[in-house]
């Protein structure tokens, strides 16, 4: 009776870890980082549009959970632990009944970018993860994210995307 | 007393009819269709982004309530009574940060498009606003809308933007 109790609590902290964000235990998370694609996220606010020029050729948008949210409209640096970006992008394509304009066509990449001060200690407190089709990119494109944004934007807490109001 | 309890009532009447969206009873609100901004509507979610060309370059993301989001992804036709979508535009610049990217620069106009098949019978079903500054734009400007979304996307229920996943 006691073993089997033990073998329960244990399938209980399996579990629990395994909806924990950044959890390492599937096949659908980030090499390096173990960071999954979070739940829900394509209802999160908007944190801001971009475009990125040829040779990608894409519309991008920057999406955050609540407590990115609240840490942009009140210029919260460093982002709080739990913090979750997620940019989504699409090919950049006219539009058919609008021509000034054009428009999202077809999915690229999904990234996500997960604070854990303490688990991602060497990355700026940052994990991320690059999804495409909903499965993580391999690793070495990974192995490339922290340089630029370190290069580039340390003095936003490595966050390029900035609140538009 | 039963004077004094009408007049309670009409006053209860007025703040009610002054809560409805598309309220013509302040200066906040759009010509010809009684739009105004609707609360809190920075933080609904993303329907998609979007770039208009020059003269005008800029980037844009409509936004939608809940009824317009759940609409979306039901694919459903007619909006239903209640839908708000929300286009927010901003100058497209270069990221100082990123040289491939542009993002939002200067805010221009906010556009909202609310659905009231009756109010707004006699143009699809939509009232509409465009504020500059957070203050309505004139008639002229508000002349023009309905023609265009008429004759471009009415098997669309006259809205351009679609759902991108």
């Amino acid at each position: 009776m006691k073993i089997r109790y033990l073998t329960l609590l244990t399938a209980a902290m399996a579990t629990f870890a395994g909806v924990a964000l950044g959890d390492t235990g599937g096949g659908d998370v980030s090499p390096i980082y173990g960071v999954k694609l979070p739940d829900g996220y394509r209802q999160w606010a908007l944190v801001a549009p971009a475009q990125e020029a040829a040779p990608l050729d894409e519309l991008r948008a920057v999406l955050g959970n609540d407590l990115a949210i609240k840490a942009y409209q009140a210029s919260t640096l460093p982002f709080p632990d739990g913090t979750v970006l997620v940019k989504l992008a699409w090919k950049h394509v006219q539009s058919p009944e609008f021509e000034p304009a054009s428009i999202p066509g077809a999915a690229t990449t999904v990234q996500v970018m997960v604070k854990d001060s303490s688990k991602y200690a060497s990355t700026g407190g940052w994990g991320v993860g690059r999804f495409i089709n909903g499965k993580p990119a391999d690793e070495a494109q990974h192995q490339t994210c922290f340089a630029c944004h370190q290069a580039r934007v340390q003095n936003h807490d490595f966050v390029f995307t900035r609140w538009v109001p």
